[in-house]
């Protein structure tokens, strides 16, 4: 109406319009430890566009993980690309040339992976160099982030340049498949939305009290019989080994979870005497408790059970559990109350459980892996070796930081996981609780501070399924994953996270993953999957 | 182990597929008025099952709500089907025959509809009778909850009868476009899961604050300009009819809210000079407030837009919101300020407010519409005429018990909403707080009590859009839906309602709405549709 306000808009609008852009092209989440950016930027055409392994490169065309990913990215960058529209006139090809100083393309990542990588964008080329496979990866990811459309739906990317690594070598993610079974388009899915936020662990809770749904070789009963159902609802061997499969192409490790002596329920439907028969007064009473500490059959069971899931998941790390031990049971039957006697363990139920889990870290030690036990196993005083890496999750009222310095000062490494039990939810952001944790602030040395190896986001499932699944991890999990990954000063602005936070989840959304918004606004695709 | 231990196991096996059957069998929700049910099972043989119009019905094949609802609940009751297997050898029809007494086919739902229906199923038939086509509907809703499948996934239903009817008129669900757009298929899904939990009303909160997304016939520049994106994310005129077509031929009501003279930030955008031009001392600080109630273009404009609308949405209601007006703004403008001394308001701007919302309940009104009005309408003691029906949003820390005395005494009709906000989430089975909501339990006459003539589930969309909406809503909202169709003293207890409501949210999942779990466990089927 007043030329001179219509003018104004148009300023504010075209200014409102620079920003955004540079904005959206220094998106990438969790953010790089060093990146710089100007406002050049150059077009792609995906006609044009290639990936391609350097000539002095360990890996080259034929490597398993790569080939995968430049096939896999390209279709992320370009989620429109039909192959067939002529209708862009950018002539010049754009390359991504990736160097790789050592090929582990057949390999596992493990505890040792180096994931570090330097990306530089210019004019016609991305360069992307990594000491392996699965830094390779991690910089694939980010210049996918990189690539942005314009309003004419033409792609971009500004020069750039990358040098990252990740602050902890351990980000995991938990899925809890007991108390519900989640079917396995679920956790493939999960695992490329971990892959978009640079996670490298899925810790794989798969039995519990509810059901057991591993189906095992050697002990076909447990899920038969502990199931939901024993052919809907199980994870059959090839299951397993595709879960494997699609992590390691993502640069993820998996770490299975078979907690015990607590958390059974469900071992003992097809493992009989596995577990505590509880007595009311002089006779059993019908109902079970924690595993069976007392039998030798008991341990040879373990052993057999430890045997196999340690020849079916590559990783050198097993999840031991330990975790909400009831001593109830124990104390109710005549047979462990002689055995404590036998023992000299007196009335000190930890004793028991101390016990327990020493015999089965050393069985896992023999098997050449790392145990991972929850916190309980620390807090008993257990005598368990150095290399096991302890998991705090134990949150309010429990401290977790005064717990992060005494296991460090007892020279353990340690996990975090208290503050990231994201199945608890409630109204609002609360993904900022997530964003503002500090794995490190707590009281003890720099020694001390490097034994948090890293942290898990926990997806517990008593109110979780396939259903509600996606949405309640993404993006608050990505909260997590960038304190796990990023500079922790560069990222201790919650508020600055927020909108880097929102054109990522748009990002999410766009490659099909149900990411829930994170307030009133709206992104240019919306999920519309439904 | 031991045979006798062994037996006793068998026997309570067989005892709980008994039990179960029977559990199954009663399995309708919400819970009819009436019903009774015997073990007696008929088998259903998908080749063979009919539904029929009796021959005395009014409505006969032709008829649109009718013939589009027998071909919709086939598929319902049996989703495997796929009309070339021929293992069954049940040889037997089973009819499903409807007698409706006054047809309305064309029309649409309304507020004095009748629901009720009766239902009789014995061997070969089901008989179903209803005054109008939409008790027609709620009776095939329960018939398709009744038929089950067995362990060989034979199709079976229970000898039954019963006779039902909802305790409300008014059974809502409100969806927020504003703050969040929701595609269309969001919004028909919803209605799809509406009918399932036996909802009559959609609440179609249609713009606000945040987006305009309503493509109006003769104000293209409000969504033009006020929604996020004027092409991508607006409902035009076919979205619309297609919900109201969609709505209708499911039994629900689309009553339109047009929220003001607050919430109107986007209306702004595309109509000038509506919004109250706030100042900061003597001059226009360019932000703007609620609606500007001094001018008579203002009036004419919503006189416009209404008289649009009413045409659009066939309904008798409309809703004008009414609620969260901040007087800042007002108070701010020196032209607001003259016409309150005018008025001779004094400093009372709830008596501009009050005059604002006459002015237009008297426009909707000439339109020969009832007006739905948020609580804060009649908190302000405004005019308005005996037949507005007020809507209770106001929860903790106010108390809506004595707001529906307050209301009902003053000889309004009310409806509830405020303990049904289930955007609101929290850790846990919260389904419980919406299931033990008691809507006609406060001080007043049996005459105030009927005043309630029902209530509403606000989904607010702050946090919500098509990622996260269906598993937040469903089975959540479905406890409420139970409150407002059944008898409130056979559906007291709330732990009772758990294994019910269990079962009815695998239902859901059978029919393709991803409900999420209410706790621990598993469906026959799970959701996977990832």
């Amino acid at each position: 109406v007043f030329p001179s306000s219509a003018f104004s808009f148009f300023c504010q609008t075209l200014l409102l319009r620079v920003f955004h852009e540079v904005e959206q092209a220094y998106a990438v989440w969790p953010m790089p430890q060093q990146m710089s950016q100007s406002t050049d930027r150059y077009p792609i055409n995906p006609q044009l566009l290639a990936f391609s392994y350097a000539r002095d490169s360990a890996a080259q065309s034929g490597c398993s993980v790569l080939d995968a990913a430049f096939e896999r990215y390209f279709n992320l960058i370009f989620p429109d690309f039909v192959g067939l529209s002529n209708i862009w006139s950018e002539p010049k090809p754009f390359t991504v040339s990736v160097k790789v100083k050592n090929g582990e393309c057949d390999g596992f990542p493990d505890e040792g992976s180096n994931e570090s990588y330097n990306l530089s964008v210019s004019a016609g080329q991305a360069v992307l160099k990594a000491e392996s496979v699965w830094g390779a990866l991690r910089g694939l990811e980010s210049f996918s982030q990189l690539v942005y459309q314009d309003d004419y739906n033409l792609y971009f990317v500004n020069k750039t340049e990358i040098e990252d690594f990740p602050r902890f070598q351990f980000r995991g993610l938990l899925l809890d498949t007991s108390r519900h079974y989640l079917p396995m388009p679920a956790i493939l899915k999960t695992l490329d939305a971990m892959a978009y936020s640079k996670f490298n662990v899925f810790h794989w809770h798969i039995v519990d009290d509810p059901s057991f749904p591993y189906q095992s070789r050697n002990y076909p009963d447990l899920s038969s019989k502990g199931a939901f159902h024993p052919m809907t609802h199980i994870y059959t061997q090839s299951d397993v080994k595709r879960v494997i499969y699609h992590a390691r192409l993502r640069g993820i490790r998996v770490v299975p979870e078979f907690d015990s002596p607590g958390h059974t329920q469900s071992w003992g439907k097809g493992q009989p005497d596995l577990l505590t028969s509880c007595y009311k007064g002089k006779v059993p009473s019908g109902t079970f408790g924690p595993v069976n500490p007392t039998l030798s059959s008991t341990y040879q069971f373990l052993n057999g059970l430890f045997k196999e899931v340690t020849s079916v998941f590559p990783d050198s790390y097993l999840h031991l559990g330990g975790d909400e031990v009831d001593f109830t049971c124990w104390r109710s039957n005549p047979n462990v109350q002689a055995f404590m006697a036998k023992m000299g363990f007196g009335s000190d139920y930890t004793k028991l459980e101390s016990y327990y889990m020493e015999n089965i870290v050393n069985i896992t030690a023999a098997l050449n892996k790392t145990s991972i036990v929850w916190q309980d196993v620390f807090d008993y005083r257990e005598r368990i070796p150095m290399d096991t890496v302890l998991e705090i999750w134990k949150g309010v009222p429990a401290d977790y930081r005064a717990e992060l310095g005494r296991i460090t000062l007892a020279g353990y490494r340690v996990l975090l996981s208290a503050p990231w039990y994201i199945n608890h939810i409630s109204y609002g952001q609360d993904w900022r609780n997530a964003y503002t944790v500090q794995p490190q602030n707590f009281s003890g040395t720099e020694q001390q501070k490097k034994l948090v190896i890293g942290g898990e986001v926990c997806m517990w499932g008593e109110y979780v399924d396939a259903t509600n699944l996606t949405p309640r991890l993404w993006p608050r999990a990505s909260a997590a994953a960038e304190r796990l990954w990023s500079d922790e000063e560069k990222t201790s602005s919650v508020d600055k996270a927020f909108p880097r936070l929102e054109d990522f989840r748009c990002t999410l959304i766009r490659r099909g993953i149900q990411a829930e918004p994170l307030f009133v606004g709206h992104c240019k695709h919306e999920y519309s999957g439904l």
